[in-house]
């Protein structure tokens, strides 16, 4: 086991009937501002929870962050900010929505010529603006950590940004959201909080027993509850643990003291920003080929999920392995997730060349929990995957 | 699933050789009182290694508190703490000096007119003076929740406290302490930490999928690294995995969301007070009686443990609980935990009455995760244990 540092302040407020306790957690004297996404909210009903919550507080709003927060439209909130004299911010949505807030956060106390630099230079956010969420869309865990990814149209770029002062002071989880949240979205949560479990455990071993079975506790429950949530969403029970594994599969801790991959979300950022392709199917485009290519690497720990997670227990390693790379994109077309490019768009040639070089370009010449994933065989696992 | 809140703050610095980061965590301008148990420290090192990387902070120093931390010994502290202005309090120690530290830590800003008080009266702190712990040995989980309990020797009684101004701000844990621990206390620590979790996850299934998740990997962790620990403490492998397990085990995590027992605890602690018992054996004599006693409000949950930690797949649900209490019972016999209060003591008779009586005259009426163990009940479970 590697050594570690792992702190998480964040409070979480887990349960049915929740929102109402915003009123606890937001100061009286606040100046607060309300972010939102495409106005979901005020049909599914959890804007009016929220404002009767906030009824003694001074509230403005900011609606419309995108899916893949972009730039442009964050700093148009920044400057409301900024006049507006806001002292805390409450995001009221998923992890776009949550991640835009972080980088408004961040860049409301930015001190430097322009906050895109935050993204561009690595700046750790040591101290943001406090802010609280209100999640509706279970998936990528920027409810209880400290990391964004913001997305620019101009540029076609989608880079991450974080920092001890980015958690939450505290985030409210209740698993009725789900009941209105669209099916396909809710396979994309899926998809996201498994893939983003694979990026910590799909490594090699080393001896942390305990990170290991939580990560595999996180994955058995993601496979049992999937279908039970995709075909009831207002099956409470399902719901909870769902909302429940997507916190928990990236607030930090099943990282802890273990060697991490990321490089599926390194290559599926791109295809987002140069497809626009949901998030989370870029990553079930990149993972099987990624761990086919990567074969030789993984195929210790591809084991020991087929065995743990899949109960494959017959075979040798390489076919355990193998068995459990074609589980895990069963695992994705069953919930309606298809995982090649093609199936997505049309006119790919070139991709993969175009993100092998982009990564060059940025000095990302070793990714990977070995560091050894180099734009030519990013280049390569892109075309596995066409 | 219930409903839930969630925060801990506390900061874990988990590793090798990490002893020396002290040195960040602590105010340059804080006045450090160094609490300590029995002087262990100086023999293994680890009071050289605290003073190396306190050598430029102001520090007091502490020692002798017992094991069972008892008031009487605390009060000397507060007065130090009182007279030598003191701003900060260093935990070096097992879970005895880190809870007589959270007592300090309370006591040291409580207002009423005892601290006797917190205890007697329940009194939640929620601002204590600031506090850090290195763990010397791993087992109550102490250094990353809020809780402690306290002993008062003139009236033999063991009482809990508690409040979110009690979580330490950092814990060091280096599991190369772990080398030169005696066997009995590492068996101790085992039995400790294997018996909070039974406390959150030995009562009814209540849908909470990966929280019974989290508990069982916990349990398997412990089961699996247990006899390499007591064969080699040297194993620095078998020593990290020890030493987070103990950790998670009593950290809040696992008991979010579900119901919880702690009678087990509730009555090993009259054991300790009335026989001088260690803590962890008390636990391992009540247990299995307790889960016999209450084998059909447990016997769902015990059977989903048989299955899933111990790999009893065959049987009746009756089967499958009754083989887990055998498999529990062996489990601390082959730590070499006796399991039978004759085994400790003679002059045991009576002892079920008198605790019985105990409870009753606390208002302790109902226990336990139905709230529905009384007096007579404890009696009973206590006859069966002797």
């Amino acid at each position: 086991m590697n050594n570690f540092d792992f702190k998480n302040p964040t409070k979480i407020i887990f349960g049915k009937d929740t929102i109402q306790q915003l009123e606890n957690e937001i100061p009286k004297d606040a100046k607060v501002l309300l972010l939102y996404g495409g106005g979901s909210i005020k049909k599914n009903g959890i804007y009016d929870q929220v404002k009767t919550a906030l009824a003694k507080v001074d509230v403005m709003e900011f609606g419309g962050i995108p899916a893949n927060p972009e730039y442009a439209t964050l700093m148009n909130a920044l400057k409301v900010i900024k006049e507006e004299k806001i002292t805390y911010l409450l995001a009221v949505g998923g992890g776009s929505v949550i991640d835009g807030t972080k980088f408004l956060s961040a860049a409301a106390l930015f001190e430097g010529d322009t906050p895109w630099d935050i993204l561009t230079n690595n700046i750790r956010t040591e101290k943001g603006m406090p802010f609280g969420t209100v999640l509706t869309l279970p998936a990528t865990g920027s409810e209880m950590n400290s990391g964004a990814v913001i997305t620019r149209a101009e540029t076609k770029e989608k880079l991450a940004m974080g920092g001890p002062g980015l958690f939450p002071k505290f985030s409210i989880l209740d698993p009725q959201v789900i009941k209105s949240i669209p099916t396909r979205q809710l396979a994309n949560g899926i998809t996201d909080a498994f893939s983003h479990v694979l990026e910590q455990y799909m490594t090699y071993p080393i001896d942390a027993l305990l990170q290991d079975r939580f990560a595999e506790s996180i994955l058995q429950t993601l496979i049992e509850v999937a279908p039970k949530v995709l075909k009831d969403p207002t099956d409470y029970k399902a719901a909870a643990n769902f909302m429940w594994s997507c916190t928990m599969a990236l607030n930090g801790l099943i990282q802890k003291g273990v060697p991490t991959d990321w490089s599926v979300h390194a290559i599926g950022h791109e295809l987002t920003a140069l497809f626009g392709i949901d998030h989370a199917r870029t990553l079930a485009i990149i993972a099987p080929s990624h761990y086919k290519f990567n074969f030789d690497d993984k195929k210790a720990k591809l084991a020991q999920y087929a065995e743990r997670v899949w109960n494959i227990k017959e075979g040798s390693v390489d076919n355990k392995a193998n068995a459990a790379i074609e589980k895990t994109e069963a695992f994705f077309n069953e919930l309606g997730i298809d995982t090649k490019l093609s199936d997505y768009t049309k006119g790919y040639e070139g991709t993969a060349e175009k993100i092998s070089q982009r990564f060059t370009e940025r000095g990302w010449l070793g990714l990977g929990e070995h560091k050894t994933l180099s734009p030519d065989k990013v280049e390569k696992i892109v075309k596995m995957a066409y």
